[in-house]
C-alpha cells in the first residue's frame, strides 16, 4: 500500500513538471537508486571514522591534536573524488582543562567523578564549601541568595531519552546558564547533573557561557548526581571540596577544511552538507562528530565517482571548533558573505551514527523525488526542516535553504561529550544507511534543484 | 507437569524419612515457604546495599573508609534480629594507588585510560618505551626473550561473556601471571586488556600475584585495548609512555565482621553464610559486594523474626580484605581451625545482584526440602557445588561442606572492579528473590541438618 502510494505520488509530481524536468527527473531517479545502492554497499564511511579517531584521536580545537586531525582530513579528501581540497584558517581563544577532582568530605567521604564544562572558571587551589542542591534550573532561578550566597550550588535536572533529541534541547539550558545564574547569586562554583541520557561514571562536558571571571562549573556523572542527591535527602549539611584548574591557554587558530566536486551546470551553485572534525578533549569523537565527517565525505565521494558531475556543485565543509561555540561556522559565513545567495542549500550530520529515521525539506520537488528512493531505507516523508544543524544555524540565519536528515538519537547522549565517545559505539550498518541516505539526497539536491527552483516555494 | 514431578520427589523423600522426620521436613516446607514470601515483600537489602554504597562508598580494604564500613555494619546489624554481633581482627599489607597515567607517545598521540593493578609495580617517574603486542597470554608465554626485553608488554585476551563466570575464570589467569612471566622474559611493564565483559572506558582492576619489586602492570579499558591493537594492526612501532605510583603503604589491618542466631537445639553447630564488606577502591562496590552483603543479611535477619530459632545456629560472616586476596577468610580458617567440624556448611554471596537460577548442593535431603519453595523463584536444581565463593574456599579445603546459590553473571564482569560499580546497576526485584532464595536455604540449612545428618550423604 505504501509502495504503491509512494510511487502514484512521484508519478504525479512528475506529471506536473513541465517535459524537460520530467525526463531529467526520471534519470535522476535511476541516478539516486544507483547512489543508494552504492552506499549500503560502501565501506568508506567506516574507513574514514576508524582511521580519524584511530590516528588522530581525541582532537579538540586549536590544539596540536586538531591541527593532525586538519592535516589528516585534508590528506583524506585529496585522495577522495573531490575536484578541489582547500583550507580556510579560523580564529578563536583556546579552553582547556589541567586538573579536575571533587570530594565530598562530609558526611559520607568519598570522590565524585566530574569534569569541568567548557568555559569553566578555575578554582585557584582547594575549596570546600558546603552545598545546596536543586532538583532544576527552575528551582535554582527562584532560590533567594542568602540560600545560595557563600555555597557551592547542586542542579540535578534530567535529561529526557528521545529518539529527536528533544530532551537534550531542554536540559542544556542547565549548562548553559547555570553558572552565569550562580555567580549573580553570589555562589563559589556549580556543580550539575551530566546533560545525559546514560547511567555510567562518565561525566559530560560541553560549553558553558563565555563570562569574565567564571565560576568553577563542573559536571558529575550520573551516578555520583545520584550519590549526592540520596546524602542530600538524608538532611545533613553536605560539604564538597572542588579543585579545578582550567582556562585559557593562547589565541588558538584551526582550518574549516573544505573539499567540492563542481556542478557541469551552474558551478557557481552549491550544495553544502558537512560535518565538524574537532572533538573534546575527553573521548575519540567518534559519534560527536567523527560519524558526520565520515558519512558526508563518503556520500559525497560516492557522487563524486559517478560518471558525470550534478548540475549544481556539491561543497562538503568540515566545520572547525564546534564545541566550544560554532567558531568555523561563523567564520565560514563571514568569509563567503558575498556568495551566500549561491548556496542553494545547506546540511550537517551531527547527531552520532543512528540511523536516519525522516527526510525534512520545504521543497516538494526534492521530496517527492528523494522518499521513492529512502522509503526503503526504513525513512519517513517529514516536514520542512526546523534546523540544518548546528553548524548551519548561521547560514540558515542569513537565509540559506536547509533539509535534514534525522537520526534515531536515542543513544547518542549516552556517550555525547564523555570519554566513551569511542569507534565501539558505532555500528558500521547503521553508517552506510547514513551514507546512502546523504548520497541520495544531496545529489537530488544538486541535480534537481536546477531545473525545479521556480517551482520548489 | 514439572510441579506435579517436584511435588512427587518431595513425596517420596518425605516416604523415606522416618516419621519424626517427616513431621519436621513438613513444618519445614511451611516455614520455607513464609521465608520465601518474606524476602520477596522486603526492602531490607535494598536498604543495607543503599546505606552502604552511601554512607561509606568506596572502601579499600585497610583504609580509613574500610574501617568506617566496619562500624557502618556492624551498627546495622546490631539493629537487626541477630543474637550476637562482633568483630575479629584481621591483618595484611594495604597496597594503594596514588597518581596513574598512561599516554601513546608515537605514532598517534593520544591518552590511555589505565588503572594499576593490585600489587602493581610503580614506574618510579614516567618510563617510554616500544610496546609489543600480543592476542592473549599463551602467544605471550611463547614469545621469545629477545621480543620482549626492555619493551612493554601489551596481552589482548578478551573475557567471554557467560551466565557461569566462566569467561572470567579463563581470562583472569592473565591478571594473575602476566606480571610474573613478563619480569622473567625482561619487559618494562605490562598493560592487559580490562578482564571485563563491557565495552566502555572503564579499565577494570583486581589483585595480580604478589611478587618482590613487581613490574608496573595496569589494565586498558575495553575501547583503549581496541585502540591500542588498531595502530598495532598498522605495523607500525608504537611508543607508550606510563606513569604509575602505586604501593604498600603500611601493615594495615581491618576486621570480619560477624553475626549469630543462635540454634535452638544444636547452637554449637552452625550454618555460614556471608559475603565480603570491603571493595575496591575505583566503584562504591555496588555489584561486588555490596549485594552480597545485603542479600545474606537480610536472609539471616528474615530467619531471626520467625518465631523460634533453627536447631542450628546460622553465622554471618562479612569477611574483611577479600580483594587482595581472601586475608579475611583465611584468617578466620585459621581462628576457628578447632571448631571447624561445627561448620556444617559455608556459602557466600558474592557475584552481583543478578538473579539466582540454580541451587547446587550434594545433599538429597536439603535439595528435596529446598526445591519446591525455590522452584518458582526461577531456580533450577542443580547438582553437588564445586565452589562455595572465594571467601569459602579456605573452608572448603578444610573439609566444610558447600552449598551454592548461583545467580546470572551475565552482567556481572561489566561492572567488577570498576569506578561504574554503582547503586543504580543494582535491580531492586532481583535482590529480592536473592533474599528469598538465601532465607529459605540458609533455614532449611539450619533446621535440617539436625535430623538427617546422617542420611544425607
Amino acid at each position: 500500500m505504501s509502495v504503491i502510494s509512494k510511487k502514484c505520488s512521484l508519478l504525479l509530481v512528475l506529471c506536473l513538471l513541465p517535459v524537460p524536468v520530467q525526463a531529467e527527473t526520471e534519470s535522476a531517479h535511476d541516478t539516486a537508486v544507483q547512489l543508494r545502492e552504492a552506499g549500503m554497499g560502501s565501506g568508506l564511511a567506516w574507513e574514514i571514522v576508524e582511521g580519524l579517531t584511530t590516528e588522530v584521536g581525541p582532537r579538540l580545537a586549536g590544539t596540536e591534536a586538531d591541527h593532525r586531525a586538519v592535516e589528516w582530513a585534508k590528506r583524506k579528501l585529496e585522495a577522495l573524488s573531490f575536484d578541489k581540497v582547500w583550507l580556510e584558517r579560523i580564529e578563536f581563544p583556546v579552553w582547556t582543562r589541567r586538573h579536575e577532582a571533587a570530594r565530598i568530605e562530609a558526611p559520607y567521604p568519598q570522590e565524585l567523578h566530574v569534569t569541568a564544562l567548557g568555559y569553566s572558571g578555575s578554582t585557584d587551589g582547594e575549596i570546600t564549601a558546603e552545598v545546596i542542591g536543586f532538583a532544576d534550573l527552575d528551582a535554582f532561578r527562584n532560590a533567594p541568595l542568602e540560600q545560595v550566597e557563600g555555597r557551592f550550588v547542586f542542579i540535578n535536572q534530567y535529561t529526557e531519552r528521545t529518539r529527536t533529541g528533544a530532551g537534550y534541547g531542554d536540559s542544556v539550558k542547565v549548562r548553559y546558564d547555570s553558572g552565569l545564574l550562580a555567580k549573580e547569586k553570589g555562589a563559589l562554583g556549580v556543580l550539575i547533573r551530566s546533560i545525559g541520557t546514560d547511567s555510567h561514571r562518565f561525566p559530560h562536558t560541553g560549553v558553558s557561557t563565555m563570562a569574565n571571571d567564571p565560576l568553577p562549573a563542573v559536571a558529575l556523572s550520573a551516578p555520583d548526581a545520584d550519590q549526592l542527591a540520596r546524602i542530600m535527602s538524608r538532611g545533613d549539611s553536605i560539604r564538597i571540596s572542588l579543585d579545578i584548574r582550567v582556562g585559557f591557554r593562547e589565541a588558538g587558530h584551526s582550518w574549516n577544511v573544505i573539499a567540492q566536486l563542481n556542478g557541469r551546470e551552474t558551478p557557481e551553485k552549491l550544495v553544502l552538507i558537512g560535518a565538524h572534525l574537532d572533538s573534546w578533549d575527553l573521548g575519540t569523537g567518534a559519534v560527536d562528530d567523527g560519524a558526520g565527517v565520515a558519512i558526508t565525505a563518503a556520500a559525497a565521494h560516492l557522487i563524486g565517482e559517478l560518471p558525470q558531475r550534478p548540475g549544481s556543485s556539491i561543497r562538503l565543509v568540515l566545520f572547525g571548533n564546534e564545541e566550544a561555540g560554532l567558531w568555523g561556522a561563523k567564520q565560514y559565513v563571514d568569509a563567503h558573505a558575498e556568495n551566500l545567495e549561491n548556496h542553494i542549500y545547506a546540511s550537517e550530520s551531527d547527531f552520532g551514527a543512528g540511523p536516519v529515521w525522516r527526510f525534512d525539506t520545504d521543497n516538494p520537488v526534492l521530496m517527492e523525488a528523494a522518499m521513492p528512493v529512502l522509503e526503503v531505507l526504513g525513512i519517513e516523508k517529514g516536514e520542512a526542516a526546523r534546523s540544518g544543524g548546528p553548524d548551519i544555524v548561521p547560514l540558515q540565519e542569513r537565509g540559506v535553504r536547509i533539509f535534514r536528515l534525522r537520526q534515531d538519537g536515542t543513544d547518542y547522549f549516552d556517550y555525547h561529550h564523555t570519554a566513551d565517545d569511542t569507534l565501539d559505539k558505532i555500528d558500521p550498518e547503521q553508517l552506510k544507511q547514513n551514507v546512502a541516505a546523504w548520497a541520495v539526497v544531496t545529489w537530488l539536491a544538486a541535480e534537481l534543484d536546477n531545473s525545479s527552483q521556480g517551482t520548489s516555494d
